[in-house]
């Protein structure tokens, strides 16, 4: 975890089992911040299944990770422990602060990239879920400029534009690619700024809703237009997009459907 | 359901349960059109697997829906109710008339887009089967003016030219790309005309059939015209299609095959 | 079946249960070809697992079909009857003289195409095995004339050159694309001529072998070759191909290793 | 086996239960290399499930080889007897000595290209494990010229550049494209250098790793990077790679990672 603004002074960002430096020079046991109580047993479920939908329809692989805000109070969220997303399940469920201090790691390690969830919480109150992805199709329109549109009604949600985080710029130097402090979180959340996602270049993309329902949708129409994209643009250099007025109504209408993949989804990861 | 032209006035487009607003200005309950009677169990059971059988074969995800005519009245056709295709039972079939209202909803959604089923049918006697896709490959098409043209026997039904209905040019405004209205089922009736397959603008496509198994097979062979036809021109900016003579001889011969490939589909669904 | 040149008149081409018409007019029952004798009961396991294969591999779909001389009768051969591959069953397996009438019909039907493997065995006493297929990737190589090359060693075997079998050139006129008369076979062989592989345009291909086991790697390596050419050709237009000297070496090493993949496919569609 | 060097003269290449032609004609039981002493079974295990995953990730299908460095003796190094990897148990692990010479073949064969391995221990002592592969959409990259470089931080073991050997170069003659002899090793070897990755025209390629968890990562990614590189090419001609400090950087973060996606792909091809 990091603690820089909790105790005034940076001791970096560790996984679990983390111990801070007292003034006395002694090893004392971290605090942590305190839970929000237990959450909704249903939104974990959901959240547990929302892990396994995405790897397997394709967007992650042995990486990635989705989160929730939490249910009692909107200045926590929850995550699962680093794992492969396929593997996850309620038992690996953490609590975090918005600054991303785990409430109750007990020795389980965090996501290295978690910022990325809390700062993007912070600025947009309207965000309940939030997905990081390598999703294989949208990584070459992170490394070409060219944009991804909304090609269909299924990604309609596209309409205000997918901007391109270029961590180089963000951070001003050479990084590891990882957004793996606040301020790079919070340079992230600023690259998203209202929109429903924003891609990183040469690493992935990330993806924002009002629910997990609703970004695990955005997720797999954000892989599916890219590829998509990608073909159309391979048949013709004169490919129509949704007019944005047509996308501000088609992701009004597609979003009272929210329910019928979301049904089929669950059901296939859970029976098997 | 849609009451226009049944009681005089438009009270708008319900999934289920609805009533109606009497002179009075009471709630009345709402007269549904009378049953057929009840269809056929063998077709029932081949609408279900042709559902699944599309999702199987990569034409339908989540989204989409096939419908029959009833066998005992051609102004009468089943469908599903809302829900994921992979998911319809023989339980979840509902009747309608040709303005697609339901006959027996039992509170049981309906497909917003069940208008492209009625208006077809009302116009294309000889037609049994509909399907409407989001047909990955075909996609690209439908935004970009490549005409989709037959590449190889098996697709030799697209002889007579794959139109693109544009529902921004059919409603003369900016809508939400869904047929949620007779009107539009109409229009797009209209840009199908005597063919067998006409895409969508940013949507998807619809493919008619004189049965299930051949508007499944059509539809199968579509998305798969769509993706060799991508690749050929791909290779090459000279792509020989089949001549329309070719493909009419073609297609008649293929369609004396349709049990061949059905039987398996059939098979790989109904055992899974 | 199809008498012409057995009986000197033409009566058409029989599925099965066929009967002629004698010189008086009454029905009679027809004259099968006498049988070669019993198959060794291995080939024809190995012959209901290359159509399996075939499918598992993705170079089958619902149709296509395979298959091979008769152990103990050079002028006969087994093919299934008429059902999709995948369905293919010890029970399926028919034997064929090489006009491709059938032996034992028993109320089978027959593969339209059959001539296809009949004038292929009658031109090449090399051939043991051929298949028939509609390999995705192969397709957009028949109607570009983009010529097939080996890429690889895997699929060395193409070093002498992949034709394409155009049947309106063939037969002078539009047909429906099938072969469907011994004429049209002979045609389709001679195109063949003593190379591993033809295409046909507008339909799919044929790949021949001395044996089962190589005329489905054979199969699978041409899918994988089309697939892997045609992303090398989008990379760059300038593609290094095999020297015939390196393929015709590879293709000898690679023969000796044939047992490896056929033993694992083999394991694959008979443990499930 | 090979014994140039050991005994003085050729006799060429043996699969298993070699014997040799002693100075009086007579034949004599072959002298094998000493046995390093039974490997660590923790680490034979993590060979098979190597074996496994990489055919479950698409990179191997049923040819390609996996070894790795003896953990007694830097001397030996194990890896299967020559079947299909997704056919490899415990009991078909195999040890050689650096002159990939078998210690105990007990009849199996061994796998041709086996130099591959052995050559490359030899010259990179921090190299335990080497993966041989057909690897589908690296083959593209190893006959165009077209250098494969890192998209993404998944693929940062990219930076150092990934040569192509050419066989015909290094032998200076025609050959079968296979490296099946030390010298052709060797060479092989020079090319890699002391990088991640070296592609063989019109073959394959060849991956090194500190571990098998790594050299896995890097089959899968190496394959994941030529896929998304071959699509971003495709989409524009202005392509941003990983600078290689961010590579450097990057490289060093993911390593930190690869029990991850590790403990994922071994259960999931042990549990099947």
């Amino acid at each position: 975890m990091h603690v820089v603004g909790r105790r005034g002074f940076l001791i970096g960002s560790f996984a679990a089992g983390s111990v801070l430096l007292g003034k006395t020079g002694r090893l004392l046991a971290q605090t942590a911040p305190a839970s929000a109580g237990p959450a909704d047993p249903a939104l974990i479920e959901d959240l547990v299944a929302a892990n396994r939908i995405l790897v397997e329809q394709g967007v992650l692989d042995g990486y990635g990770h989705v989160s929730v805000r939490h249910d009692r109070d909107p200045s926590h969220y929850l995550m699962s422990r680093s794992i492969a997303p396929e593997l996850v399940t309620v038992g690996d469920i953490m609590e975090y602060d918005l600054d991303s201090n785990p409430v109750d790691a007990r020795g389980r390690g965090s996501y290295l990239e978690r910022f990325i969830h809390g700062e993007i919480y912070k600025v947009r109150p309207d965000v309940k879920a939030v997905v990081h992805t390598h999703s294989p199709s949208v990584i070459p329109f992170g490394v070409t400029g060219v944009p991804l549109r909304p090609l269909y009604h299924m990604s309609a949600f596209l309409w205000m534009g997918v901007p391109v985080f270029d961590i180089r710029v963000a951070s001003g130097e050479m990084t590891d690619m990882l957004v793996r402090t606040p301020a790079l979180g919070r340079a992230l959340a600023q690259s998203l700024g209202p929109r429903a996602v924003v891609l990183m270049r040469g690493h992935g993309n990330v993806i924002v809703g009002v629910s997990l329902p609703q970004v695990v949708f955005r997720s797999v129409y954000t892989e599916m237009n890219a590829r998509l994209q990608a073909q159309a643009m391979a048949l013709s250099s004169n490919v129509s997009y949704l007019d944005p007025e047509e996308a501000k109504k088609a992701e009004a209408s597609v979003a009272g459907t929210l329910e019928r993949p979301w049904a089929l989804w669950k059901r296939k990861v859970t029976t098997k």
